[in-house]
């Protein structure tokens, strides 16, 4: 059984600590933060852990993998210490802070022969698997655009702003649904309350021909987590605050038929059935973990390996530099 | 009593008439088609009315004021013969299909010392009217930024895209609300289903800094009427297919401290209560017209005069043709 | 073509009216109302209308059938004096204000061979007939209980309570359903603001062992229109107010499996889609009153047939009276 | 500081288990089962209980209260013997399995001047907190009746039905907001699945006019936890499942003006604001637990104390028996 270690007790590690306390792929037997409150409250909760303060001393253990949740700017630096002595490592989301130090840290987890996954929990969650395979098997028929609304009061982030620590989820999920990475992106904000953009409204074209919108906030007064999916056949509707219907796909569109004598274009409109599929009663971070813990048991890649987690960032960052060299009058053609 | 004319008995035309024969401060006596049964059906509904086929003759007529509910592109051409005919002239929105042309109805309109109107109703609706008393009164604080979304599964336009249709009645609230226009707009859409757009994403910057989003789309399997308002003290929710609720006040809001013995920002979340204003039960229509026709009693200008509509038009072409000169490197700075 | 007459022009005649004008079946050519402002304001609107303030002058004209939508009260000798002069009568909900005249109005109908038919509008109503066909299809298996809330602020009737006001929709739809009359039946209620009562609740046991209740108030702030129908197999929630999704069909239950070694029951539940059907968009007393045209020109009974209208008054009649010399003992046998 | 012991490790056992640990009042030292994997579960959580699989052993032990969560049928004895070794004792709604055992456990309880509270958790929660200081400060004027919806798919209890289960929340909740008990009660309800009630419907009439109507289920498609409040001047709106606005207060009612010349009634409408006031962020376990340790340090009697307890199963007895010797006739009597 494999020996794993966590890095990071902040916000998200206890998370990760309940589940991998619960996976029965591995021995959770180690974790690190400089902080030593942090480390004597989960070393008393799970008696089993090892604490240490010094992250090279946990490298130099016997474990066999480290997940890596710790603040966005020190991914890169722990991730490739941890790759260069030969761990497998689970970074949560983002990978890194550039799409550069991302790619490096994927072209390492090559040459080690090592697992590197990136902690895309939304792609293991049943609600975005549902959507995709709506997606793949054909009964949307072609996409034609994307909205994100992923909006809520807070919780600011010190480290990033909205865009990286909200916007990335809607990334994930895009890259992950279409199977490609934008060619064109755009952004838009504003730093309301401190110096870091808390609201912004981002766009994207995919080599597809897909267009997406993503509008992400801390400062909402309603938290919303809604997303609509519009294919040339059916629509797809994924909300995740719904407590009893995700998922919805709608078997409405419109259709256009050939000229009237009159050489006017037709149009019908198609409403059918809304179906919302039953989805399945799992933890996403639950489902993550174990996959990327298969994953090192098989050597197959990550569905987020390192190189998804590169495509998250580039578009991103992307989105963050705008439309650079192009003019923007191409963006308003049809 | 006025005696007014009705030019356009297409799709909104009908609704117009309904409003103008239950008004009492008129004596809607004439209205005008190409259509022949367009017209022996309206005068069947309405015995007392006068039916034209030609404009002119209309025009020629002892009418004082005359509604103009024709396609977008004969606007200006209907207006203008109507105000130099010494008519009151009421325009469906948009008021033209270029601002050049929207600027110069209003200058005839001045010259003829003519009342000319823009129907944008949606700024006589009471929750748009407690939005902007809301913000008026200062309770809400400096407004941060304004979000839109009207999507929903058709009614396709022949003759205009889905921002002439949809986002201009977004970009009225918000030209009434903040008393500005915006200094900078971009868009970016697709034509899903014929050659043109039927989805598009608008940004907007205003003077006092305020940013704004609108989404608009006639390919959506749900409809969304929802618009969320952000000050620095208070949030707002219009929700216009809200049965009883379509404004929902939230006492709510982040706080940004003095910076601790660390030099960390502060942050602390306010949470209050929720308050649903009552709204008046009037049909706004029926406030709208009621409005152009005391105006022109009174020679008083209308909420949504020329310079109004003008602006709108203005902020829509501002939005299509994007960024133009400008990085959009501007775009992303706070 | 029949000629057809209206009688009643209160709160819901003007809705006959308007559709009595579209309908192809029939040439509506009378009215009549005790009220002449009422008489001129309809034949200003429908000129081809002749008024009548004398009711026998309008059973003596040569109108083939009668609508009568007038106050309960007097549905009985209106109706009664209408059949026995030969027309065929459309009576508005409920057919009289006791089971005994609704009885003999379908007695005195089957006699003069004249259709008979109550306006239970909602069995025509798209929703409720999808959950009919649902029910008889046997898709939801055994229907164990049904649930209505009916309930907004407003509208007081004078001369009818809350039960004989909104209860009768309840009825009619769950005989429609169940094809069975209750066998047992109680209400309890409070008459809050004047001396009827303005909200109650009613209990129904059917023969087949299916239960029934029905909350209804003219004294709630929010307006409900939902419905719970549970299968053995299914179940159904009709939610008329929603604008989307009226019905919506759950493949979930509980399966009661054979009792472990330690002779406990075991219960598993199953979760699966949730299935919304497309409903036809039609208006549901368009579709009445050409079924009731309809069954003037063939001679079939309709659907809401006098039988059916004196089973939903009947029933009412048990409700009101209670459980009488029945021990309420029964009521709590499992 | 107090020692205190839990018995009872089943469904709910652990959520007592985990706030008597974070408690600051009390020692939380022991803990009581049958079952020794739980307990050996349980004391490897919190390493500092003792396990006791004796229920006498573990009241010879210095504990000074005990938590009693085990099966209704035993809560009688468990209390008992607590109180007469001269123990505090919580114990789980409902207090006993009938009101006789109630009244005698609440008598023990102040013949041995120990603290004897129930666990109505609701009353602990802000929201239903919040509609007991509406109540009470009179802005909902005289209350009219009252409507509880608790609904959803399972969970079934293997040792009650229905109403033991579910009911008993509404019971309490209403006795606290009315500080009366009901005079009148009925019951209706139904075993679906198996050999217990698994729907009821429950009537209750108070001294003061009120009357009340309970809906439980534990086989319905969707979860609802809705209660309706409706008051001579205001109605409330208390919906446990909405994530931001679980009160709504409704500024509305119906006023019953003098009679006009024509000595008809006169009915106007009042539509006012919403509001949804802010409640506080506070778990109501934690709530209830540190009430019933500062009731047990300062002697006060605790709000859902042995008198309340026995009140709420008294209710729900005389809803099981029904009408008993009083004819069902009064029940419809306004």
């Amino acid at each position: 059984m494999f020996r794993v270690g966590l890095v990071g007790l902040g916000y998200w590690g206890p998370n990760l600590a309940r589940v991998l306390a619960n996976n029965e792929r591995c021995d959770f037997s180690a974790c690190c933060d400089l902080d030593p409150r942090k480390l004597s409250k989960i070393t008393r909760q799970y008696p089993s852990l090892k604490g240490y303060r010094d992250y090279d001393e946990l490298l130099k253990s016997d474990i066999d993998a480290v997940f890596i949740a710790t603040n966005i700017g020190t991914h890169y630096e722990l991730a490739k210490h941890a790759l260069m002595r030969g761990k497998h490592v689970f970074v949560e989301k983002p990978l890194a802070d550039s799409s550069s130090k991302a790619a490096e840290l994927t072209k390492i987890g090559h040459f080690a022969r090592r697992t590197l996954m990136t902690g895309h929990t939304f792609i293991y969650s049943p609600p975005v698997v549902k959507v995709k395979e709506l997606i793949d098997s054909g009964s949307l028929g072609d996409l034609r655009y994307i909205s994100f609304s992923r909006v809520n009061l807070g919780l600011y982030q010190k480290d990033v702003d909205v865009i990286w620590d909200l916007a990335v989820h809607d990334l994930s999920i895009l890259l992950y649904w279409l199977g490609e990475s934008p060619i064109q992106a755009w952004s838009f904000g504003r730093a309301c309350i401190d110096t870091k953009r808390d609201v912004a409204f981002l766009w994207f074209r995919f080599p597809s021909g897909v267009i997406a919108s993503c509008e992400v906030s801390w400062l909402a007064p309603q938290k919303m987590r809604r997303t609509c999916i519009i294919g040339s056949d059916k629509m797809v509707v994924y909300d995740d605050l719904d407590p009893g219907e995700k998922v919805k796909l709608f078997e409405r569109g419109v259709n256009l038929a050939a000229p009237s004598d009159f050489g006017e274009f037709q149009l019908t409109y198609r409403m059918g059935d809304v179906i919302s599929p039953n989805l399945a009663n799992v933890e996403p971070l639950a489902v993550e973990i174990d996959h990327f813990l298969k994953c090192i048991e098989t050597g197959e890649a990550p569905v987020t390996n390192g190189e998804f987690g590169t495509d998250v960032v580039r578009a991103i960052e992307i989105a963050i530099e705008g439309a650079q060299a192009e003019s923007l009058a191409v963006v308003n053609a049809a």
